[in-house]
C-alpha cells in the first residue's frame, strides 16, 4: 500500500518513517515539507538515510491523492486544509494533529485559536484511540489520532469509568512528559540550558488537551466528568508518565484492590498494546521507550478512598506515530501489531 | 560558636559544610564518620578542600560534647543513640533524620522498622519547620529537622488549612524529587543507567514521609486530615517539585483566585525563605538550586472546585541542610538568613 | 538454531535478548545467572516480558552444551572457565568479555589481574572485529568479541594504517562513553547523583582496552604502533564518541582531504555496518542509538599535518551485543545483517 | 564603585549579576538590553528577583558613562561600538566578547566575519587571562576577557610552554563544553531534544577560539606554536573539560612525572584560582560548578613521550563572568578573590 506523509519534518514525522520502514505492507511514496522541499530525508535525519530514498516535496506538488493512506504530521491547522480534497480522492487520512479530535467546533476554535476550515468533516472523523474505536476503524476514511497526554490519561481512567467505580467529577491527572512532545523547533523555552537538570509544570490553569480528554472520558461515563489536568515538562527526550487519581464511589470502596485490578485486566488483557502490571508496581517510562505499549499499575494508598493509577507510554509512539500506524493496520486489514513489534530500548 | 556534624559523608553533610563554611558566626570543629575516619574532608569532597581543614573522626572519639550545636546528618537510627548524652552535656542537637519527627512512637516504629531508643525525648523535640515553629526555637535543645518532601508539601498546604479553605480530607500531593534525595550510596536503583532519560513513581502505596506530613497538617487543621502522597524520582540531581491538590470548601469556592492568593501572601510575605509568585506562575526547580528558598504559585483550573499549588525547593537546602541552619540561626539568636543568602545557580 | 547466554543479567545480556528476540534464525534456549536463578527474565527486565518465556538458570544446571551457539555476557574470568567444556561439546562460543582477546598471555594477566585458565585456547580464538576477521569466522569455534572502545577506535584508524598514511606511533584516541559501558551494578562512582550534569576522564594513565587496541592496530600496520588512549565518562546512557588524531606522514601530507577520504570509502563502502560521512561532518552518538552501525567523518584542521577522525557507535550494540550477533550471522551462514536492521531511535 | 552591564540578558549577564550581588565593593547601576528594555531583571531571571532592583534599560539611554566599570556581556560586535565613547568618558571597560582579544585585525575579521570598528583600540586592550596579565591590569582601561575554551586550554598548556618542555607544534586540545556556552537563545541545534542523551563534536575543522589560543600560547613560547583544537558539545548545563596532549621534547622526556608536575605547582601554587591536583587525578566538571576555580591534573601514559593534562572550569565563571570580576578586582585594587569565594555546588 502506498503511504504519504504531510509535514514530515517534525519528531512524529521521523517516528512514522522509522516505524513504516519496517512495515512489510506499506511503502512510503511521498513526504511533504514546504521549508525542506528538495532535500533528501536522510540529510535532515541521518538515522534514516539508508531506509528511505525519499526527498521532501512541496505540498503543492506532492502526489498525496495517489496514496492509499496519508498521515498528517503537520501542526494544527494544516490537515483540515488538505482533508476535503484528499477524502474526495479516496485517500484515507490519519491526522496526528488536533484538527478533527473535538466534536464541538466552538470548543475547538476557542482552545486552538483559529477557525475550523471544514467543520462538516469533524462528525465523520473517528477519534483514533484504538482500544476504544476499533470497531469503527474498518470503514473509517478520516481518523483523528489522539494527543499524547490524552492517550495515556484516557487509557488509565477507562476501566474505572466504564465500570462505574469512581466519582467521575473527582478526576485528577498529574502528567509529566519528555520534551520531544513540544516538537522539533527553535524555542527558548525548550532550549537545553533551560530544561536540563530542572523541572516545572506548565499550562496548569488549562491545557488544550483538556477538552479532548473530557470528551473521551465523557463518552464512557454515564455521569458528567470533571478533570483537573496538570502537565509538566520532564528533562528526558521521550516518555509520558501520568499519575491519575480518582475517588472510588461507595460501591467500589468495598472492593479489594484485586477486584479493582480485575476491572483493568478484564478490559485490557486482550489488548496487544496495553499491559496491566501487578497492583503496587511502578512502571517507568524507559520500559516503553520506542515501543507502542502503554503500561499501568493500580495503587490504593492506605486502603482509602482514592485509587491511584500509574500509566506510562512513549509520547512519540503510542502517543502519536505508533498509534497512527496501529489505526492504519486495523483500517487496512493488516495484523494490528504489524510494524509495531519493536522492543523497548533499555537501558 | 562551635559546631559538630555526626555522619557527615552524605549529601546533606556536604551541604552543611558548604553552607557553614560561609557562616560568619560558626566554626565547624568536628565531623564524624566511622567508615572514613582519618580521611581529610577535602579528599572525599574536592569542592571543599580549601574551606575546611577537617578530618573525619570516629564518632567514639569525636568531641561532640564540646560543641554548642551538633547537626546529625546520619541515617535514621543514629541521632537517637547520641541524643541523651549530648543533651546532658548541654549541646543543642539538630537532627536531620526522622528520629524525633513523629510524636506517636508506635507510628514511627512501624514506618521506620526499628525500636526507638529514647522515646521520652521525642516530646521535647521541636519539629523544625521554621515558618511554623519559630517561636519555640529560642528555647529548644532538640530539633527534629523535617524531611525534604514534608517541608515542601506542608508549606504548600499550610495557608489553606490554617484559614479553613479546603476539605482537609481531600488532599493530594504529587511530588517529584531529584535523586540526591536518595542519598550518597551504591545502589542499583539509583545507578545512572537506571535513572537517566527515564521517570517513575515509587512508594506510591505508602511512603515514610506520609505520617510526618499528616501530623504537621493535622496540627494546623481543625478537622481530620487525609492525604494521598505519591513520590516520583526525577532524573535531576537536586530539586523537589510538589503539585498539590485540594478541594475548596463551600465557603472558599465563592472566593476569587486573588483572595485565595491573599491567604498565601498574608501568611508568607514576611517570611525570608518563602516566595509566593503571582497566581498562574510555574516555578521551576532550578530557580532555587542551591538556595534556601521555597517558591510557590496558585492555580484554580477552570475556576472549579480544585485549587492547585505548585511548590519548589532544593531538597538538600530548604529540604535539609539549609533549614537546619535556618533553625540554628533562630536558636542562637543570629539573623535568620545568616549564611543562607546564596543566590540560586541558574542556568 | 539454539542459542544460550551465560551471565545474562547485565546490559549486554539485555541487548542480546532484545536483538535475538527479532532474529528469525535463532531461538534462545537458556540464559544463566547464579544470583537470579529461578527468576523469569521478564521480571528483571520488564521490557522483555513478552518476548522471551525464559527463566534464569543456574550455570551448573543449564544445558549450554546442547546449544549451537553460546554467548558469554558474563564479567571477565567466567568464559574461560566454561570454554574448554563447551568447545569439546561442539558448541561455538562467542565471548563478549576480554578473556580471549589478547594473544600475549602475560599482557592479559597483567592488565586483568588474574591467571588465565586456558591459555592454549587463546590462539584458537578469532578476534571478532567483523570488518577485519570476516574470512576467518566461517570456521571459527571461539570468537573473542572486541571491547566497546576498541571497536570504535580500531575502525576509525584502520584505513590510515592499512594504507600507510600516518606515523603509527603518533596515535591519540580521546574517547567518551555513556555509562552503560560500566555495567549494570551498584557502584558509587556510577550513581546518578555522581554522574549527572558532570563530566570527567578516568583511567587516563592506562586503561585495560589499551593492549587490545594496540594489538589490533599493530596487526594492520607494518611499523610499530604507539597509542595514547584517554577514556571519559559521558552523562548519557548509551553511545561512544571517539575523537582520533594521527600525524599524516610525508607521503600523505601531499594528499587532499578527498583522497584521504577515499581511503575510507574504499575500505568501508561495502561494509553494511560502517558508514563514512562526507568530510567535515560531525556524527552524533544518538544517530546510532540502538543500531549496529558505526559512523565516522574525517577532518584535516587547517590543512595541517594532523588528521582527525570522529567516530560514533552504540557501546551496547556495535560495541558488544550487536557485533556478537553480526559475528554469529557470518559463522552460521545467515545474512550478515539478520536481526540487526533496527533503525536508530532518534530523537 | 559603580558598575554597568551592556547586553545583560544572556547567561554571562545572569552570572555577572549573581556574582556582583554578593560583591561588597560594587553596586550595579545599570544593565542594558534593547529587546527587554523596561522589564525588571527579576522578571526575566526569577533567581535574581530579590537581589537587584534593576530594570533593563535601552542602551541608547543608559548612563554607562557614569559608571566606574562597565562589563560588556553582549555578542561579538557590540562592545567595539561602545568602546571609544566609554573610554573617553573615563570608564574602564571589561569586554566579555571577542572584539578586542586578537591583535591581528585581519585574522579577527576573517574569523568573526565583520569589520572591526575601532582597530586602534585593540593594541590598548589587555588580554584578560589574569594568571598571565596581572601586572598589566592595574593601569588597564580596556580588558579583552578571554573566551571560555581559551581560558582552560591556555592555563593547561602554560607551564609546559613557559618552561620549554614540549614540542610547541604538537599541541592537541580535545575540549568538551556544557551547552550554556552556546548562549541563551532559541536554536534548533541546542534544543533539549537534540542534545540530551547524545554527544558530538562541532567546528572540528576550525573554531573561532583557535587564533585566540594560538596567540596566547605563542606569546609564552619561544618557538612557533601549532594546535589542533576540537570542541564538543556535552549534554550538561555548565562546565568545560579540556583534555590536552603535547609531545615532551628530548630534554623533558628524561624527567619524572613529579618533576613535570613541579613545573605546574611552581607556576600555580600562589594562584588563588588554579588548583593543580596530584598527578594521575581526574578532575570532574562538577567540582568547579559555580566556582571561579580551574582544576587540573597531569598524566604521562605508559611513561611515554606524550603528556596529558586534564583541565576543568565552569564556562560561565572562570570562563567568563568570574574571570571578568577577577580582572576588575585587580584593576580596582580589591582583594583578587572578592566576591568570588563561592564554593562549588556539589552534588
Amino acid at each position: 500500500m502506498k503511504v504519504g506523509i504531510i509535514g514530515g519534518t517534525g519528531y512524529t514525522g521521523v517516528e512514522l518513517l522509522r516505524l513504516l520502514a519496517r512495515h512489510p505492507g506499506v511503502s512510503v511514496q511521498t513526504i511533504t515539507s514546504r521549508e525542506q522541499a528538495g532535500r533528501p530525508v536522510g540529510e535532515l535525519f541521518p538515522s534514516l538515510e539508508d531506509v528511505h530514498q525519499l526527498v521532501f516535496t512541496d505540498p503543492a506538488e506532492a502526489n498525496l491523492s495517489g496514496c492509499d493512506f496519508v498521515f498528517s504530521a503537520a501542526p494544527n491547522g494544516v490537515a483540515m486544509r488538505h482533508a476535503p480534497r484528499l477524502l474526495d480522492a479516496g485517500v484515507r487520512l490519519i491526522d496526528l494533529s488536533a484538527d478533527f479530535r473535538i466534536r464541538d467546533i466552538d470548543t475547538w476554535e476557542r482552545w486552538y485559536g483559529m477557525s475550523h476550515d471544514c467543520p462538516e468533516l469533524v462528525d465523520q472523523a473517528v477519534y483514533g484511540l484504538t482500544e476504544v474505536c476499533r470497531s469503527r476503524l474498518g470503514s473509517a476514511r478520516l481518523v483523528a489520532n489522539p494527543g499524547c497526554y490524552p492517550t495515556c490519561i484516557q487509557l488509565g481512567f477507562l476501566p474505572l469509568l466504564e465500570c462505574g467505580l469512581v466519582e467521575p467529577d473527582s478526576l485528577i491527572a498529574d502528567a509529566k512528559s519528555g520534551v520531544s512532545g513540544a516538537g522539533r523547533k527553535a524555542d527558548l523555552g525548550t532550549a537545553f540550558s533551560e530544561i536540563s537538570d530542572s523541572f516545572r509544570a506548565y499550562a496548569a490553569s488549562g491545557h488544550r488537551h483538556l477538552p479532548e480528554i473530557m470528551q473521551g472520558l465523557g463518552d464512557v461515563s454515564n455521569q458528567p466528568v470533571d478533570l483537573v489536568f496538570t502537565p509538566h515538562l520532564l528533562p528526558i527526550v521521550r516518555g509520558i508518565h501520568a499519575t491519575l487519581y480518582a475517588r472510588l464511589n461507595a460501591h467500589a470502596q468495598a472492593m479489594s484492590v484485586e477486584t479493582l485490578h480485575g476491572a483493568y485486566t478484564d478490559r485490557y488483557d486482550q489488548e496487544p498494546f496495553v499491559r496491566v502490571l501487578v497492583p503496587g508496581a511502578h512502571p517507568d517510562t524507559r520500559s516503553v521507550r520506542g515501543s507502542n505499549c502503554c503500561r499501568m499499575a493500580l495503587h490504593r494508598p492506605q486502603g482509602g478512598r482514592i485509587i491511584t493509577i500509574l500509566c506510562v507510554e512513549d509520547n512519540l509512539v503510542k502517543g502519536a506515530a505508533g498509534q497512527a500506524i496501529q489505526n492504519m493496520n486495523v483500517m487496512a486489514g493488516f495484523r494490528e501489531t504489524e510494524g509495531l513489534e519493536g522492543i523497548a530500548l533499555v537501558p
